[in-house]
């Protein structure tokens, strides 16, 4: 690959953009990324991370896909939010994805903000940040970015891929763009496409992000603001669609936050609504809110049967790869249906396949959690594909 | 009463505040509403329609109560949209609620924006509109403040008091608050308590219209602004919720909108985006934001339950009112299980009670939409009670 680095530009809404705290993959003229858009993009650059060690013979890569507000910091301290991992949970020595075994490869996707060309990165024509001039991202460019990025590691089959919600969707688009790449997938709480509904959320979303003054029309990093009440919103709006009503029940019912009665006003009286509002100032504080419009929108665009004229089995069709399919019985974003219907695709075209709905009232967010059926599944998955594979 | 009209201010963003196309019952300082904030609010005022004729006996009133977004003009055209009253199909001659045999009176809830004293109303200390000063409202001072245009009316009993969401909220709170007035009621798609998912959605659309820089604190009247971009996220947030993933796949599913193929940008090029973008829009049209505020804040606070030591059963207890409760197998704003707790509730205190949840995918909208089986509910309840009160 060609490093061609961006100059450094350090507009505080996302100063991960052009210089992150990460591993780097920069590809410039001579490698366009073609995207669905009908556009090729060049240069641009792919932020990872990586755990555990590449074997010999390349034979234990896994790689995991994010969702829509994750990003590459899977397993260590994130360098913005000084968190843990996202998937911190699951991925480690002795974990489910065990790093004493596996290679483990995390790409931020390319539209998203953590070092990956997106919205917020310096657009090298104009030496300003390409806010809505980059073309609109698709599930498949992602795919088609961390293929590239895997040919210029030098690594051509995956042992796994897997993620939840949107990094399922690349999963199932993994699968069916190189099956011959794919030797297991382990797709979580996902669909093969955005609902209706989904849609209905995600406009929800970007519309309030358009709506905060602070937008600008996507200009806002000259501006020096950042559309954060809109984006807050946003976050709110999805975030309730991550949980379920059991959940909310369970967790915060009617119970009011530090106070004994209500107030009779319009302060957050109910934990609820405290834990709402922070959710929404916390998500700004790492989040570009152009990026928050692009995944949305990848995701839905996303229609795996309708690239393969309507029908999904064909998507899947011959495949060889060895699937594990994975729902929560309480998540309603992403139903059991969902993940059934791609299960019926996958038994017509003959694949291997297993499926498992876990019961727990966690809501789509169970797959980030710490569910031990989850846990369990992957576990006994990843072994039984290691035997299969070859490996120790 | 005392009738005591306020000077006529024509703000925009509610021009029926104070002067309705409706009739209005006016209460001076000597009659005023004691409102659960702590508060007597005076003077006030309750706009509000009747349709069909009071019998001699005045045996024969129907209270409706409308929901969140509704208003008093429930079977007439409307004087701000110019569309038919929003529960047309259900009352006038020979519909289930026959205005040949039942006097029905609706008016619009306090906090309303329709011609009842609300955020829009001009508070007469200061001759400007409430904004926020107004007191925040609950359902049980809307159901007051009935109560005492009942009284103004000379009207002693309800033959039926029903309506569905926060309508069917006021219901409950009727026949809790004033047993011997309710000969039956008719609580439809609703629930006891707000839930805290419930809570979250409203929640959500308030800090939408909060984060809207017209909003102004509540005092956009004088400005000349309305917090429009704010609502409209809010209606669109609020709509999704109506309905149901279902309904949204039968009715629009991933439909694209005037195009053949996606234009890869932000444009609503699907059906479903343009439809919420469409609700937003002509919602704000009519709709006051504040009222807004004001009336979801009346239903988080609305916990029967609560006011009765937290047993359900003593809200109802010894009630003599004949019950009808319809629930929505697709509605998951108000689920049937919160209509079942109110039966066991029911039940529990002794009262006569039936209970009909309906099979439809539409959602907990199909309480104002042509459900067949609802109208076939409605109109035998009302036929059976009409007979045990000798009405002819």
């Amino acid at each position: 690959m060609t490093s061609l680095a961006a100059p450094a530009v350090a507009f505080s809404s996302a100063p991960e953009a052009d210089e992150p705290h990460s591993l780097v993959m920069r590809f410039g003229a001579d490698r366009p990324l073609r995207m669905d858009a009908g556009v090729a993009l060049a240069p641009f650059q792919i932020a990872y991370q990586t755990y555990g060690t590449l074997n010999a013979d390349k034979s234990n890569v896994v790689l995991v896909c994010h969702a829509l507000t994750g990003d590459q910091h899977v397993a260590n301290v994130h360098p913005v939010t000084g968190k843990e991992g996202w998937w911190d949970v699951m991925i480690g020595p002795g974990k489910p994805i065990d790093t004493d075994r596996f290679f483990v490869i995390c790409s931020n996707v390319i539209g998203g903000c953590m070092g990956s060309t997106g919205p917020a990165s310096t657009n090298p024509a104009t030496g300003r940040p390409y806010g809505l001039d980059l073309p609109v991202v698709t599930i498949r460019d992602m795919v088609r970015a961390q293929a590239m990025l895997l040919d210029a590691l030098g690594i051509d089959t995956l042992f796994c891929v897997l993620g939840g919600s949107m990094g399922g969707m690349q999963v199932l688009q993994w699968a069916a763009s190189y099956p011959e790449r794919v030797f297991s997938a382990i797709p979580i709480a996902t669909a093969s496409r955005h609902s209706s509904q989904n849609i209905a959320f995600a406009e929800v979303g970007r519309q309030a992000v358009m709506a905060d003054p602070d937008w600008r029309g996507g200009r806002y990093y000259e501006a020096g603001v950042r559309p954060e009440k809109g984006l807050g919103v946003a976050r709110m709006a999805a975030h309730i669609t991550y949980l379920s009503d059991a959940a909310l029940h369970e967790k915060f019912g009617r119970r009011l936050q530090n106070r004994a009665a209500p107030t009779f006003s319009f302060d957050a009286d109910f934990q609820i609504e405290s834990y709402l509002r922070h959710q929404g100032r916390s998500f700004v504080q790492r989040f570009d809110a152009n990026s928050y419009l692009y995944l949305t929108r990848a995701m839905d665009y996303f229609d795996l049967a309708a690239d393969y004229g309507g029908r999904l089995a064909d998507a899947f069709k011959g495949s060889r790869s060895r699937f594990c399919l994975i729902s929560f019985t309480s998540d309603w974003l992403f139903p059991t249906a969902e993940t059934r219907a791609v299960v019926h695709a996958l038994n017509a075209g003959g694949a291997s396949v297993s499926f498992v709905e876990i019961e727990t009232d966690k809501g789509h967010d169970a797959f980030l959690l710490d569910v031990p059926e989850l846990f369990a599944t992957v576990r006994s998955f990843l072994k039984s594909a290691a035997h299969k594979r070859g490996l120790a």
